[in-house]
This record gives structure tokens, sequence and C-alpha cells, in this order.
């Protein structure tokens, strides 16, 4: 197996030759009636490798939305490895939004399912969870750096109620979400044109002013689109970091399906709309 | 399809029948080779089979380490499923251990996976993890509810860098795990004879008394055996709530195999154990 230049360098590639956008790729069951498609695993097929088919080839980022195909067990998780590597073979980076967390071994196994060269599900980034402390990561991280893969730790999430965790504070006086970026800051110290080791921030949370979200990282950003973000707002809630922002669009793009061309004007449109609103700042 | 009682007047009554004792799956690759199993899908699938033929008929709970069955992709997921059906089906409450979280959808499809009857992997209750708020995992506490399956909430766990997020204090002075135990309490009011909403706390931890364990729910209490708690330290840890607590143990088990014989009188060692220790309080 050839070895992968690090995460951080292929993304930021991607998001200078493709535009800076991430499209989920989420088989929620209303979106499958939506297309025609029942809600059933050859429905999931169907929509994962349109959506594959028609953005993998120009988007930087498709991120498939683990949860829905597990739904159907092993024959959705049997789907979800082939739009992997089908997205990866296309040309995008595929980041695994999983959501895992564990500590010592058993994190561990999770970072060998997701970022171990040659596992089923090998995805260029992982979203990883950090409740049981920034710390517990540290085996994803490990063999993120031995893969040439990333990860995008969950800091300050788009949602109402993750304050409650995320605000809230430690000895030190820094809050928990803030505590992540200190984290990941130090993980991507030095590394150029940027470190692999990301944030998961919100979109959809204002002024972010009071945040240090300068951690030489790739800054994921939920809540474009249907969450209520548009790509106008952008600069206003990232400021000076918009340069390492990557906004998701999921359900933005794929309402527009399941028509090919449908699927690529919109993710277009939206491409152009973030690129243009960076070119502002 | 039959309708379940409650999960948790289900496992109230495992747990005076059985005694209060977890067992976790965890194929670890290092215990696959200690076992004379390959590190792949066939030795996976020994190991689990094994383990629910030495135990389902006998422990009122097996956990499945999902972790250890995703490292083989879609196959180690299939094994899981047959593993969670036969153990299911010998007697055993099954919960999966999987701590996912995620917000509105996507949640909701998480449920869906584990917690839906006919689902693939349904189980009798499933870890889920609160960094996006409390409030984040309603979708799998609703679905819970109308499918007679239960939760288990990270609340305080067994490692040390878990108080970087749990220990964080919100503004109404409580910390996090504290808030995530009054959630569950609430979530348990007037259940008789306890709710089905549960807690993940360490046996680890040292006195607890600090906080307020009575949430009228179990608590499953990972860290006795290889992490270094005994049963006789749990009335130390949990005091009066020691009666709702159920300790995991994983590799204090597992080690004995893979001789059946071996593996109940492990056990049943344990299980008597910890009975001695919630009687003498």
């Amino acid at each position: 197996m050839t070895v992968l230049e690090p995460f951080g360098a292929r993304l930021r590639r991607a998001m200078d030759e493709r535009g800076p956008l991430c499209v989920g790729i989420d088989p929620h069951s209303s979106l499958l009636l939506d297309w025609g498609l029942n809600d059933d695993v050859a429905g999931l097929e169907r929509f994962s490798r349109t959506v594959v088919e028609a953005l993998a080839g120009r988007v930087a980022v498709l991120k498939p939305q683990s949860a829905f195909f597990e739904r159907f067990g092993s024959r959705g998780v049997a789907v979800l490895e082939k739009s992997v590597q089908e997205a990866r073979e296309a040309g995008a980076l595929v980041v695994m939004d999983a959501k895992r967390g564990d500590i010592g071994s058993t994190m561990a196994a999770y970072a060998a399912a997701f970022l171990e060269k040659g596992a089923p599900l090998f995805s260029d980034a992982l979203t990883v969870s950090p409740y049981l402390g920034y710390g517990s990561l540290k085996p994803a991280v490990e063999l993120a750096r031995e893969s040439g893969a990333g990860l995008f730790v969950l800091a300050l999430t788009s949602n109402p109620e993750g304050g409650q965790v995320q605000h809230a504070v430690r000895e030190d006086g820094l809050n928990v979400g803030a505590t992540m970026l200190a984290y990941l800051a130090a993980e991507n110290a030095g590394e150029r044109p940027m470190g692999s080791f990301g944030a998961v921030v919100g979109a959809t949370l204002g002024d972010l002013s009071s945040y240090d979200l300068d951690i030489n990282g790739p800054l994921l950003a939920p809540g474009v689109g249907a969450q209520g973000a548009t790509p106008a707002d952008l600069p206003g809630v990232f400021g000076a970091a918009l340069r390492n922002v990557v906004p998701n669009i999921s359900r933005g793009v794929l309402r527009h399906g399941p028509e090919l061309v449908a699927l690529r004007d919109a993710s277009d449109r939206f491409a152009d709309e973030i690129r243009a609103a960076v070119a502002a700042t």
C-alpha cells in the first residue's frame, strides 16, 4: 500500500482545488422516500451510490453519517464500506461521521476500524467524541498519524443542548469546548500547511471570537443549509479562522436529488457561495 | 412481536435471580490469540459464541463491546448480530456497549439501529454518550420507552482523563457528571421496581458520596477486575446505591477461557463475591 500524505495536507489541497465544502451522505428514511426509493437496504445502496456518483469527483469532502447505515445492521454497514471505497476512488476525501469515543484498547479498536490502512471502513478521517476526556482519544491520534488519516473532535456543536456540557468550566477557567480546541492546537503545532487534527464547530453558534479557533487544523462546520446558517454567515462566526473551515451541508444539497445534475448544481452553488464568503474576508 | 416489559423491571428480576453481574464480550486481538484463535472474523465468531454458550444461561447481563466487532467491518457486525440474538435467546439481557451519541434524526437513527424491535442489532439496552447534551439523547429515550429497552448514559467514567469533561462545572453549580445523574433521576421518577435509564459510573472512582447516585435506575459499573477495583470495594464507592449497581467484569472473566467450565467458574465466583458485598451493606 502506498503511504498517504498527512490528512491535513491532503485536505488543504482538496479545499484549494475543489472549494472548501463537505457534503453529507445522510440516508434518512424521509430522504429515501423523497427520492422515490424504498426505506430498505436496496434504497440505501441506490441513494449512496447516487450521491457518490454525483459528487465524489467534484467536492472536497464527502461525509457519510454512519447511523443511517447502521440502522440496517451488517447489511447497511456493507453498503457503507462500498460507498467509502467508491468515494475515495473517485477522488473525494471521506470523513466518517461516527462520533466514536471510548478508552484504552476499545478506543484503539475503533481507531483500527476506521483509520487503519486496509480496514474495510478505512476513511480519511473520523469524527470522535471526547466525553471521556481528550486523553482518551490518544490511540486514535496515534493511529491517524501512522496512517496519514485525521480526526475531527467534537468541540462546540451546532445544537442548542450542546452548551450544557461544552460550556461547563474547568478548574483552569477554560470551558470544555475551549479545552478541546487547546489540545488540538497543541496536536497540530508546527504542521504545514495545516495539521490533521480538526474540531467540529457549529456554524450556527454566532460570534465565536471568545474562542481561540486558530488550531492550525481544519474546522468542520455543520449547520449550513437546513440547520439555518448561510455561507454569508461564516465570516461573522469564524473570523480569521475561516481559511481552515470546511462547511458541511447535507440536506441542503441532498434534497435536490436524485437527479445527478441537480445534485451537482446545488453543490456547486454552495461551493461558489462559500468561496465568495472566504474571499470577502 | 411480544411487547417487552420495561428494561428496568427485567433487569431487576435478572439481578435478583442471577446475581448482579455484567460480563463483557470484548474480543481484543490479544484475547483471541490467548485463546488460540486467529485474529480474524472466524476467531471473532468462535470467541463470541463461546462466551455466549458459557455465560448467557447464567449471568444477568452480557455486554458486547461493539468496537471489537466493527474493526472487521460489516462481517464483524454480522457476528455481533448473531451473538446478540443468541445471548438474548439463551436468557441473558444484552447491553450493547457502543457509546453512541448524536443529535436529531441522526440520534434517532442510532436508536433505530439498536433499540427498535426487529432491528438486526436490537439489544435490551444501549450505552450512549452525552457530549452533545442530555437533551440530544431524547430520540433514544423515546424509542427505548416504546420498545421496553433501556439506556446507560455515560456519567462518571472509570478512566482518569474522564474528569476533564465530567467534573467541569455548569452555571447552576453542578458538574457535568452530576447533571447527567440528575436528568436520569427525573427520567426514572416513579418507576417500579426501577426505571430503565441507567448511568455508567466507574467502580474505580473512590468515594462517590458527594454525588446523588439515587437515580432509581441501574448503575453500570466498569472497572472491576483488570481495571483494579474488587467486589469488596463496591460498598465504599456506591454506598446505599449499591442495590442498583451492575458491576461489569470483562477481562477478569474472559482471561479464563476458552474452556466453558473455567469461564463459568470465574463468572460464578465474581457473582458470589458481589452478592456477598451487597448483602454486607
